[in-house]
């Protein structure tokens, strides 16, 4: 059985790791592993021990990087770590960062939050399940949280 | 048979994959593997797996980075990841990416996509079967999706 | 018996480390191995060698960036070292920057910093014997150093 | 006999690689390698393979990025990629990137290209046969492309 | 006996690697490797030579960053490669570089070039043979080059 690994973290003010999993429990049978880490740049390594210590197939790194400066240095780094782990293990690690300034208010944030890891979790089931159905997406402007922007047209 | 990757996005608004599946088949006779991902950051792993696993000779990585400014981040972050898995594999990987502010609207944006990931797509069939041309337009100002500049002269 | 391993810096103007220990010392059994460099960018080889050669199970690193443009770069570089740093080993390296433009006064920094230092000491003892006490806190805007911002309610 | 690589583009305006070439067989005798790529993104694993595959003992990158900020951050990607390609394989790349914006206009860039890579061709020449002579020179202020700016003293 | 690395360049504009190999030598015996390079860029393989070829224990990095923007990119890219390299072989590289707008005048430069170059040759000095002032001075606010800042005090 595929097996998921899913890491997020304490900072985040949204549980989106919840949401991932309950998002791919109603739309596969996989086993799940969870490790929650205090913050982003914990992320990169948190991913590394589930793909290799706790033998995930793919992992998703759910965090929300706040809206200072450094924070957004921060999200740079840990999505380079995140991108170096998968070259290291050749696993998929599907990144869902909410960058906290993206909504106005704590409701809109929670709610972003929950709709883009759930979407994100789908496409986590497409990746281990049903490769083609991706294929048959591309260049389609798909997006996760907000509405499909759409394709362009010539 | 050379095996030529291709791996790009359902977050494109065009689908440059096939524009140069079209354009390589064209003017070679090769094998072509696709790898659709959701977006730009999952490019660099998606190489990987395409020359470990499916031991691509060559990869293009086809994205459209959106217009605001954590999109470049995400481009910058996908271009590192791009150039370091070519250091562990020591195979190309011909990067097409078109910023989707590099046009006025979806119209020219599309166009941009198709001529861009066609150009390329020669340059994917030269690195394979003919370097010498290559070597033969070093130092012409050449451009890809934008007419070429041509070279300075003393 | 599990070890923890304090890297820290001669450039810092307070003594995270000391805090860090006292703290770590008061909420657990495990044995400390101490090494303090010069400044923030000589942390990742130093965490390195405390994981390689003096076999720590778990790493903090402690620094206090500059307030000027280049000290934010140099805090960048030790960032991604350490990120890095932790997919080499598979080792959390839990990071406690405090920037000193963080704090008005020297009072207030060293407060800060004293504060952050404890707070991700307790972390460091949770990711080491008590990760479900993490989970439970899964996107409920925990904060180090500062007070909690709580979870954001759909 | 050694060997050195010379990896240029198809971008740059001026024929860079040709310029190193002449000046590296006036002042040696040393077997050449040259592989052309599409712009300098492609430079690090070209770099690569001249080092691994075609056993070179040093490499030149030649490239001009341009002057969009798009193409600043595709210089930093390639020059960080050429760094990290050095480090693997303890072999020198020498860099030399003109930028398009150095120069008022196509006459004076492709002097200052001319020049600067013969500069370089010749710092190649002294890391390979002659290592004392730059240690003659450290911090006397040396620039390719431009007059010296020699050394401040105390 | 221990073996000391000082890398640097030719385009500095005070001879740093002077200064720090007397200061090395007027405060311990240790064997010294000296190998200069063009530029910044060209340090951090250098230092890995210095270390995978000539045996070194530590290496000291040191280098005059221009003032230009693209010159702060440039000392970026080379402290990346700098920390990457000390992962590597878990060796400690103290990099020492001064920008050269840091001071006012040629005169000014110099000094400040010879005196951090002094003031970082004691801490390789302190690493190879005294951990344990470095871990007295931890968190006391050390500069090199300037007057020390001192701690800050709850």
């Amino acid at each position: 059985m595929a097996k998921v690994g899913i890491a997020d973290t304490t900072f985040a003010r949204y549980d989106m790791g919840k949401a991932a999993i309950d998002e791919i429990k109603r739309n596969s049978s996989v086993k799940i592993e969870r490790y929650t880490v205090p913050g982003i740049k914990d992320l990169p390594v948190a991913c590394k021990k589930l793909i290799d210590e706790r033998h995930c197939d793919i992992v998703m790194a759910l965090g929300m990087p706040g809206s200072k400066p450094v924070d957004k240095t921060c999200a740079h780094e840990a999505s380079m770590g995140i991108i170096i782990c998968q070259l290291m293990t050749n696993k998929h690690i599907i990144e869902v960062f909410v960058h906290e300034d993206e909504a106005p208010d704590g409701r809109e944030l929670a709610a972003l939050m929950d709709k883009r890891a759930r979407e994100h979790a789908l496409n986590v089931v497409r990746l281990l399940f049903d490769q083609r159905s991706l294929e048959r997406q591309a260049g389609t402007g798909q997006r996760q949280g907000y509405e499909d922007v759409g394709p362009a047209r010539i």
